[in-house]
């Protein structure tokens, strides 16, 4: 019997992992750590790290192994990152198959929680042998955000939605909600939006030690972030970023703040 | 000098407190705990138990208070709300003043995320003297329920939205994401829905021992829920779930959901 545990770690705050994640790490019997050798951010080094911080069982065996790239130059975007899915998901088979040839448990490290823009859940599903998969819930990036700025997601008792930049550029300010919490966005999308009464939290590097946070209104704030945020990366060589925007309810939609 | 600390305890089950977490409640002078005399649903149970596995520090004081009753027949809503809360700062106050009278640090164990539907926050900055809060994230329903069903929140590239069951009631699918998320409905306001098309996962005490999980598609899985959501709540006196609700994409904002 072949388990394959997806395990939310939090997005860079090793204290981020629930009791729960570091019993199944403990528990298992074979984590893999995905080696990407052109990747800046490191986040193969932060998951050695937290292997070494919170595993106390000598059993554990971890094993990395090389992440497929990405075809960036297929025509068809969707088709490409299935392409991709495929490959990683043989990349898994392969070091499974290998280290665990009689069955056992395998757990993945996930960034952040494995339901939240995460593709893990989906490549998993293309496994063969098919293992039992299961889902370990970590802290997500919009979670790091909303404490780092001390405010909360939602008004009260009202919407909120959560969205990529993609979306933000390609559809402006979506309906639904005045809230909006923007995600996978590498070129400031908000600077598309009319900045008129909209309030922005931004956050980079959100619960690592090179975190940067701002906000304020998004007519003043929007152009310091993009400044910063370009700094920043020029710095590191990487970024990761997030932010919530939120503007003041309609009048003619005011009875949708009242739970 | 003051210090509130607001630690995200996760929605019931214990194993989901962040290392963090445990580290921020051991290092509290003070945890207050509310007590609620007629609360069915046993949290204040829940946070002493939690109290008792994760506390390794004596010197933390664990203290009740009686948390204030809301005036529901106060006859504007959110009048009623806000005196409330005003209330609650008022026992807040009163009780880190009477056992920090020169100051330190006191814990309050926050259901979930602090930043998700949780007054909290806004209560805290009701203190006065006014003290530094700082808020510590936890798991949310929202991922507790993905990792129970084994399924991502949104889909590839697409936003979705978290919402309260009266907005369902009161205005029907919401514009602008494929994916609604569900909380605090308490009756079953997926009915007002056509179902066709919808799929719904749904959780009641989800990560707790009375954990129900149930999904399917809306028109056949939502009169299930309704008699299983009314038998639970039946037999233990309280409930607290939440649903996710996908449907299929239209045509026309197929691009909608391609990253
Ligand atoms: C592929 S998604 C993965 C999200 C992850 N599963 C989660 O739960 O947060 C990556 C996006 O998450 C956000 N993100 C993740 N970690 C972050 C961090 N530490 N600081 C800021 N944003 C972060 C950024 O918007 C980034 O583009
Ligand atoms: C006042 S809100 C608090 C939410 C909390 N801060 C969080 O992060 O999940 C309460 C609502 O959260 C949802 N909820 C919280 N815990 C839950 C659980 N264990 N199972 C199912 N739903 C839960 C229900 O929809 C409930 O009405």
């Amino acid at each position: 019997m072949l388990e394959l545990i997806l395990v939310g770690v939090g997005t860079g705050n090793p204290e981020h992992l629930t009791l729960q994640a570091v019993r199944e790490l403990n528990a298992a019997d074979l984590i893999l750590i995905p080696r990407k050798g052109e990747d800046k951010t490191d986040l193969a080094d932060l998951r050695r790290t937290i292997c070494a911080q919170v595993l106390t069982n000598p059993a554990v065996r971890i094993v990395e192994f090389d992440m497929p790239r990405r075809d960036a130059s297929a025509p068809d975007y969707r088709r490409g990152v299935d392409s991709w899915h495929d490959a990683i998901a043989e990349a898994w088979s392969d070091a499974i198959g290998r280290n665990l040839p009689t069955g056992g448990k395998a757990a993945l490290l996930v960034w952040g929680d494995p339901a939240l823009y995460d593709s893990s859940l989906r490549i998993a599903a293309r496994l063969t042998p098919k293992p039992i998969v299961r889902s370990i819930p970590g802290i997500m990036s919009p979670n790091m955000l909303a404490a780092a700025h001390g405010v909360a997601m939602n008004e009260i008792g009202a919407p909120f939605l959560v969205t990529t930049g993609r979306q933000l550029r390609d559809h402006g300010w979506p309906q639904g909600a005045n809230t909006v919490v923007v995600m996978l966005d590498g070129e400031c999308s908000f600077r598309h939006l009319a900045p008129e009464g909209i309030v922005i939290y931004w956050g980079a590097y959100v619960g690592m030690p090179e975190q940067i946070l701002l906000s304020g209104p998004l007519l003043q704030t929007g152009p310091r972030i993009a400044a910063a945020r370009a700094a920043a990366r020029a710095e590191h060589g990487w970024i990761m970023d997030i932010y919530l925007l939120r503007r003041a309810a309609n009048k003619d939609d005011g009875e949708a703040v009242i739970p």
